[in-house]
């Protein structure tokens, strides 16, 4: 049996960003699906492994678990070339990584839970306009960013870019248009052109 | 003139996270204030500093900045006794940031700063149970983890009670009741009586 195992879940994204660094790093692992639609996040056994009910978490040998994407990608990422080494650079990648939770994931990522589990219509119109626009926002942040540098922490390709590959790709599919981000969109294909990327599913 | 320079807006709690962690570690900085309100953020030499126009962010004496509060936290914390070494440890504290961007801040915190803004009257009501919801669902999560442990990463304070501490003390003042959760209640006594502890501006 493989050391570590990857709670996981198809359509997250969230998910999605453990598997490309887990692909990058070519590093074996087992994965247990976690049906969020079906509500098997909120399974006793797995609230024991992420207090949150979300995918994904990983698991140690030991049994000690891990949850919140970003956090699990940086324990992966230790000792190898998409988490750089200097205090200073480690800590612009952590800044774009909290950038991502709070002014992406939160709204993008959102919006489409809403969308993929039917309960968008229950949503009000104010709220998703409101969310969009915050989205569209961060990305105008990031669209600028990205014209001073090649990657969005530095030069080199990290985990903050897997990280915020993961639901800013998904903009339009809610709504926030991105023809307006040629930055933004050359690094797009910069993401989809590293050794070991492997695509989202849609 | 001090080697770090600090961002600050006094009504910030992500301003105070860092304030609070400088006071901990008595360490010497200077302190600029960027007016928010006022809309200090939005000006270009200060966009140069934190491109989101949020505070804080610091500046360290080579001219390099760095911005989103828990990032800053970690860059500061290192080697002190409010950051684990081991791995492990490390990525616990991360995943508890990671949570408090995505589920407290990106709630409670915008909700504070509509109220604190004069804003609060142009939201819709529904976006504002939405995030109320989100925030409370959250605040149960936390108070179950404190049931099982004396501070939200492990047994010792570190840096993720402090970001966590920020903004899940102003759940009441944004309308999210705090009276049914004894073990969050029991460690917020614990945070203020922490050796060097400043309280929050209200």
């Amino acid at each position: 049996m493989s050391s570590l195992t990857l709670f996981d879940y198809l359509p997250s994204r969230n998910a999605w960003k453990v598997r490309l660094l887990l692909h990058h790093l070519g590093r074996e692992h087992r994965t247990v699906t976690v049906d969020i639609f079906k509500g098997e996040g909120r399974h006793p056994e797995y609230l024991r492994i992420n207090p949150t009910g979300k995918v994904p978490a990983i698991q140690l040998a030991d049994g000690r678990a891990l949850a919140e994407s970003n956090a699990i990608l940086v324990y992966l990422a230790e000792g190898s070339p998409y988490m750089p080494t200097s205090a200073f650079d480690r800590a612009k990648v952590l800044q774009w990584l909290s950038f991502e939770q709070e002014q992406i994931e939160s709204k993008i990522g959102a919006l489409r839970y809403w969308m993929h589990a039917g309960e968008w219509s229950n949503q009000s119109p104010p709220l998703i306009q409101n969310m969009r626009q915050t989205a569209q926002r961060a990305l105008e942040v990031v669209d600028d960013q990205l014209r001073k540098r090649r990657f969005i922490a530095s030069d080199d390709y990290t985990i903050a870019d897997m990280a915020l590959f993961a639901y800013s790709t998904c903009a339009e599919s809610v709504g926030v248009p991105l023809k307006c981000y040629p930055h933004f969109s050359a690094w797009i294909r910069r993401v989809e052109a590293q050794p070991g990327f492997i695509a989202a599913p849609a």
